[in-house]
């Protein structure tokens, strides 16, 4: 399985593999308008630092924009996150290499029972819990 | 979603997320009486030092355990890695969380046809290809 296209482990985008950018990048894709900097701190549960070096790491990719605007009465200015189109497509195809990655995985712990249906269901082998 | 049973993101564990351990655990976890050292290099593409280094981290975690025994007729010992039934259980797990992430991804990148069914089904909405 060492050919890329029988090794999907290897496709795997890294800029997104990390579980706190999953995170964020999957809150992103739910929110049309974006969210604010506060409102995905809370949602990852991230710091202000960490939530910063993940979003730097994301716009450096292009997966990602940030938008700066003064908030309505306030000098202070608001930061709005959103997926730009091309994150979106992006995360997609990460999204459809790591169901590959879960098929291929679930195959391996329990082949009998790890499969894959016509048009991209699968299941996880459940270890019986008597 | 910053409550761990709403996180599944939070939840994955790091030692096994890793792409190159998860094709290395995947591949492990379908070979009953274990890999050679040189068979995993070749099955995951990887280099000695990369692969040595992602065994002592799977293998300080208890996941893998390694055993070397002289090859017959010949000096040099052989390397045997098997995944440990402990190592077995948490990839299970990891596994199970991964297959929630996905599922709150998918539904994320396409909530009216990212879906759950009883059992452990679900399918990532594919972008239409027109």
């Amino acid at each position: 399985m060492s050919t890329p296209a029988d090794n999907p482990f290897a496709a795997l985008q890294r800029v997104l593999h990390e579980p706190h950018r999953l995170a964020l990048v999957s809150a992103l894709a739910a929110a049309v308008d974006g969210l604010s900097f506060n409102e995905l701190k809370e949602t990852c549960d991230l710091t202000d630092g960490n939530l910063n070096r993940h979003l730097k790491a994301l716009e450096d990719e292009g997966i990602i924009a940030q938008r700066k605007s003064a908030e309505s009465g306030k000098g202070r200015p608001r930061t709005t996150v959103t997926l730009t189109p091309s994150g979106r497509k992006r995360f997609v195809k990460y999204l459809e290499t790591l169901e590959e990655v879960l098929m291929q995985a679930a195959a391996s712990v329990g082949a009998e029972t790890g499969r894959r249906a016509p048009g991209g269901l699968f299941v996880i082998p459940r270890p019986s819990r008597a």
